[in-house]
């Protein structure tokens, strides 16, 4: 275990990191060739991949050309509750999965998992972190999922159905592979080592192709995963894996949701976005107005030029001229800064709009998709 | 890790072993004083009791004490399903909750992990070992236990109302303390670990002290449950321990439910325990008749005397005759095995005319104490 990422510990620093990743990890980068494919089908490409901020993969380029050749697949990922609400990181890969299923039509099941967090340690209070599992559900839900081809589920109320599945994984994978895989050590709790079987049933629930966008950090699952599925008569998984976002301290921080300096949350309000960023928003501009207007500023390590860049400003040609305007010192921080709450805000208020509005329980019980996951029973 | 004896592994080699493992446990042993103040609340002394093939506890003084102070208790005890259906050892800790009950009225409930022997690699058929967790729980009902104080549950099928307190538990051991107590190592499964909060879940089925009857090899899940109960505002764990009983082949060996010459099972019927007996029953007599009636026998390592005095022979009078007369000979392994033959299937004749009778139901889904537990959910 080389690595400084593990689904519990990240610690990236540079873009040399994720290129070391890849290698370490075994995955493919996502490149141009297989953009190209998947907007062949698809007609056009999202912004999270065509940024390249979803930037390696395992088997993506095989899933197309078996869908190219009539297979399905559906698609799987999940968030973990802690011991807050949710930032905007935090939804990157639900906005993902929502494009993909309003391109491929397909079903897309959203795992909750309530005791990860408890386990790893990262939370001492069960009960609190079980109550933001309903808040993230309709977090989740609010990016616009199809209620009738989604199903969001948490651990803990549909342990019933994962059960069974979970005894036959667990049987599989050795404390020994655990450990090597993830890399923690007897001091973690007995509840860790058995959860990996739990993050592994979800690419069960059904005989296609599993696809499933994740941070690179929930790799590991799923390399495990392919040594398995063939044992039950289930298609490996297939990963598209992102990087992770900057918290708004600086490049490669961690926006911690325990850190209100650090996150904008979604349920943040124009006046609270605008201040974090303005107030808080690491500038990659220069000193003074003066020397920025002079020297210009450096967009690479600007936080808000971050953001605009991975998710908020679609318009390719539109981040091209802000990039260049913020090089020459022409846009100014305070215009960057400003411009960027903006684009959040319209993001942010459209997700708290629809937050109000959704019938969760569709969702979770009684949409076409989850109606039938609550009679699901895993048969090999 | 000095012990021979796990949950998994038994090696058991004399009653001096039993001693040291009083020691290693740090429990103590079942003595007179507590037998006689158990004697002045139920009047008599199960057989199992008397003769001490429970013969070792953790607490149970003390439980007497405030029970006599109007503190209350129930009963826990389980059976792990495997690749085989249930002989006569098996039944022994549920022939002591019986008795129990009755002199206590106190509720009992029987856990059936139907994970646990796949997840330890004991049984390779997971659907199979299943089917028996259903066959194992009419045996145990068979007893005679009181279908509206008693619930027995299969941990797959009741798994929904195990998780939460399940989280809770997994949280408060470490790999390295499970390793430490259980003495497994990085090649167990990642289930293995992780089944230790299910054994000691139901301790917390109500807020009295839980009394579990069971083999001293199951002591290690509640020396855990000791350390925290009182987290979770419940009782510690009172245990008191059997010694194991003997196969057919001889002293000290394993009556072992996959192979026939070892083990009587529940539903043979007269002609086969007697073959049995006849045949298999490790014997202490003469090597011939006249060397056994000139020498006498020795009823300390023969099988079927084992058997008389462990459960079957109840007239401690009687019993003390068929030991005289074997040692000095005038009793011949052929009288003893018949009547040891006899005295079995009087017993197992009883089970199985019961085992056909039972509601199964009542005792797990819609007895009084069942249907309640049902709806339980664990509030700490």
């Amino acid at each position: 275990m080389n690595s400084k990422v593990t689904p519990w510990e990240v610690d990236i620093e540079s873009e040399e990191d994720y290129r070391k990743l890849i290698e370490e990890f075994g995955v493919k980068e996502i490149d141009d060739n297989l953009l190209n494919e998947l907007k062949e089908i698809t007609g056009d490409l999202h912004v999270l991949l065509r940024r390249r901020f979803f930037y390696a993969h395992r088997g993506f380029d095989e899933l197309l050309k078996e869908y190219k050749n009539g297979k399905s697949f559906f698609i799987y990922t999940g968030r973990a509750p802690s011991k807050s609400k949710m930032h905007i990181g935090h939804l990157i890969p639900f906005i993902l999965v929502k494009w993909l299923q309003d391109k491929f039509k397909v079903n897309v099941y959203i795992q909750i998992p309530d005791e990860e967090k408890y386990w790893a340690k990262k939370t001492d209070d069960y009960e609190a972190t079980r109550q933001y599992a309903y808040e993230d559900a309709r977090t989740i839900a609010s990016v616009g999922l199809d209620p009738d081809r989604t199903f969001i589920f948490i651990n803990s109320e549909y342990i019933k159905h994962l059960y069974k599945p979970a005894i036959y994984v667990a049987r599989e994978i050795s404390i020994h592979e655990a450990k090597k895989v993830f890399g923690f050590d007897d001091s973690a709790t007995i509840g860790l080592p058995f959860y990996i079987s739990l993050q592994i049933v979800p690419t069960f629930f059904e005989e296609s192709y599993p696809l499933i966008p994740c941070g690179i950090d929930q790799d590991p699952y799923f390399r495990l995963q392919r040594d398995i599925a063939e044992k039950f008569n289930r298609k490996k998984a297939i990963t598209i894996l992102s990087k992770f976002v900057w918290g708004l301290q600086g490049p490669y921080t961690k926006m911690s949701a325990s850190d209100p300096k650090s996150a904008i949350f979604i349920d943040d309000d124009y006046e609270t976005v605008r201040y974090k960023i303005l107030k808080y928003a690491f500038s990659g501009g220069g000193a003074t107005l003066e020397e920025h207007k002079k020297y210009g500023g450096k967009p690479e390590i600007d936080v808000s030029f971050f953001w605009l860049s991975v998710l908020f400003e679609e318009d390719d040609r539109k981040l091209k001229e802000i990039e260049e305007g913020y090089r020459k010192g022409e846009i100014t921080t305070g215009e960057l800064k400003d411009y960027t709450a903006k684009k959040v805000w319209e993001f942010l208020r459209n997700i708290q709009e629809n937050r109000r509005k959704i019938d969760l329980d569709k969702f979770m019980y009684d949409g076409k998709l989850a109606s039938e996951m609550w009679n699901w029973e895993f048969k090999i």
